[in-house]
């Protein structure tokens, strides 16, 4: 998804469809603020393309709450 | 928090205490992988600084997912 400037929205378009947890390097959230009404979600995936990703979408927070849950499972 | 170089996990401390999420510019969660065994959580306040997050404290959860619902709120 093509990326504007820092002032404004990052994000025009988001994927809708599923990319797979072992594809992303990171995912960034960004909260709602002067610069954009709504907060974005971008993710880089490890081949160094950033996507915009919907963050009402069920896979979407699957993928955050599976990262969030790999703690101290190695350890 | 301290950080480490990238080809290692880049948190050493995490911060306990609860900062509101005003203060947060972005979040940035790296999945494990084979630079770290553990995935990482790391904002980036406003103030510029970066700190380490410990993904498995309620607040932090709270904050993510307060961030996830901030959409179409105002659209």
């Amino acid at each position: 998804a093509p990326m504007t400037g820092e002032l404004r929205c990052r994000c025009i378009q988001k994927v809708s469809e599923v990319i797979a947890p072992k594809h992303f390097a990171n995912i960034e959230l960004t909260p709602e603020g002067p610069h954009c009404p709504v907060s974005e979600v971008i993710a880089t995936l490890k081949s160094g393309k950033e996507v915009c990703l919907d963050p009402t979408s069920r896979w979407v927070k699957m993928i955050i709450s599976k990262i969030l849950k790999q703690v101290n499972t190695k350890l």
